[in-house]
């Protein structure tokens, strides 16, 4: 760091995002992006927004809301849309938690969390998953903190029922409680249609992963008209042209396309159940998935190991380091021929 | 505000961006854009990406640093690209100001930076421009605190001398001086070849004005290595794939393409002076503008009204309450076309 930089980052270490190598072509399983293009109707809304990029964009984003609500079922007030959900996520950092509203998440979870918690000097406390891996719904009742659950959890891939979601919230009348459903899509419950019934709630998407757009940049987070409007307060204080003209247009298309990325979800779905059949048989521990990935581990061969060898091999997964998850590898779930030679690999490797 | 929005944000007033109406079609002199389109390679070059957006964009955003680095004459370390140069201006008052380090601008000068201060808690002082609206550069030298100056100023659209830049510059070793060039291109004089000479320089530039993208989002930063490294700190806790695929490469052909841009930047230029020269024949007060916008003045009509009338007529500009500036209206220079249709209507308006 420069001697100017401020001295109150000076221990902050930022997020570390999957690693994008560019020496060769790997089949690239490590940042749960969906293995299908956008549809076409996506690419040429981003080209005719292109063609008149000369225009600032619609700093509100009335269109996408407008679509967005009607999908959602919910009303155009009570979404927002942002530069990918992580945008959403540090609004939210910013706006409900600070020096006397501490956050609480659980201790294996998105590895954001606790970097935004650090940035705007958060007090942060996490909770352990049980030994299972799962999320204990009753270790967030009535925690007197601005609550932060993934649902399904990273690099889980478990999920928690919606009733336990909605114990939560209920229980924290007087918190933010924030539900991160970046995975919601392959086989979650969504809370969104409890943004009604709980003006302390709020849930945030991504069309990173189930709608096929991570290089676009779009998250949408739903909440109560009262919880947008401080959010809000955030976005034009920060970036208020902060979702581009291609990728709001881009949103919208998408939106018109739920048959296609139901059926892509589909089948990530059958191709997530056939891999985690296939390392079971392969004596691997999988645990049960409601994402787009596999956490994974076998007693053959060390994470470490495993990720290096794939790696070496021309396939990319992501391994953590962390006391209780650096012997597990997430694999994001691919096409069938991806995961067939994921899986030729595995085999290989655990042979040796 | 909700009942969970955080105490330290109650007092805090949102930047304003100028109106984007959709009850009719107006001519738009109102947001400083550009009126020619992007060209057609900057266009492909967009559903290009599109077309592969299930992919996460490259975070280094590698490409276009390196044809920045080229086309600006410096090492691709010390450039960032941000998701419009709103972000590279919020990450500076994030790194390089705090509760210790104050921040220092101009009393009149472009509105989110007292927003960006009060976000973040830094103190600040604004320093009076000139009666003749210019900036006294030696209001700046050693006045130990971070400086932010736009150059050319807005909405004045005057400029200062780089001269008078590097003075202010080499008076602050201790402080990290910004200069937000988003208007440079329009006749000013560029502070990034001084990134090498001075380790406490920030220079920001926009592709929102000069390079038709306003609807794309694009921003960069020029300094040390070492500031770059601070500001990618802050990138890296905040939003590490804050600039998209589609954006990227827009921007990466967009510097493909100065010859366009000189051409487009010429003609507004061109049209800047014939339309000051004709206020000036209808009695006006014209600040000399090195931009892309006139800030101009008649005692025959006060600010608001003339704002007003020309918004009637469908002709949309930018006014500003403010002690100083509230008789003025800023007046974005279009087309031939757009701006004898301006001066049309102001003909009319004067007269009645």
């Amino acid at each position: 760091m420069s001697k100017y930089f401020s001295e109150k980052f000076s221990k902050l270490t930022p997020y570390t995002p999957g690693e994008q190598p560019k020496d060769m072509q790997y089949i690239k399983l490590n940042t749960n992006e969906s293995p299908f293009a956008p549809p076409k109707n996506v690419v040429d809304a981003a080209k005719a927004e292109a063609g008149k990029a000369q225009l600032y964009c619609d700093p509100e984003c009335s269109a996408l809301k407008e679509k967005a609500a009607q999908v959602f079922g919910v009303k155009k007030e009570q979404v927002l849309p942002t530069n990918g959900s992580d945008e959403i996520l540090l609004f939210a950092f910013m706006a409900f938690c600070d020096a006397s509203t501490p956050v609480v998440f659980p201790d294996i979870t998105y590895g954001f969390y606790s970097v935004f918690a650090k940035l705007h000097n958060i007090p942060y406390k996490t909770i352990p998953l049980k030994e299972d891996f799962s999320i204990d719904y009753r270790d967030y009742l009535g925690v007197n903190a601005t609550v932060v659950i993934a649902n399904p959890n990273a690099p889980t891939g478990m999920a928690l029922p919606l009733w336990q979601i909605e114990e939560i919230v209920k229980s924290n009348p007087k918190n933010v409680v924030v539900i991160d459903e970046a995975y919601v899509d392959f086989g979650g419950e969504s809370a969104v249609r409890l943004i009604d019934k709980y003006d302390n709630l709020l849930v945030t998407q991504t069309f990173s992963k189930s709608r096929s757009l991570a290089g676009a940049r779009l998250g949408l987070g739903f909440a109560s008209e009262s919880l947008i409007a401080d959010l809000n307060t955030i976005k034009y204080s920060t970036n208020p042209y902060n979702v581009n003209r291609m990728t709001a247009a881009m949103g919208v298309a998408a939106l018109c396309e739920e048959e296609y990325f139901k059926d892509t979800c589909k089948t990530i779905c059958e191709n997530r159940e056939y891999t985690a059949a296939e390392l079971v048989k392969l004596g691997f521990k999988v645990l049960p998935s409601k994402t787009n990935f596999l956490f994974v581990q076998s007693d053959e061969v060390d994470g470490k190991t495993l990720y290096e060898k794939l790696k070496a091999r021309g396939i990319l997964v992501r391994h953590f380091n962390g006391e209780r998850i650096a012997a597990f590898n997430r694999v994001t779930v691919g096409t069938r021929e991806q995961m067939d030679a994921f899986l030729q690999a595995v085999k290989e490797i655990v042979k040796e």
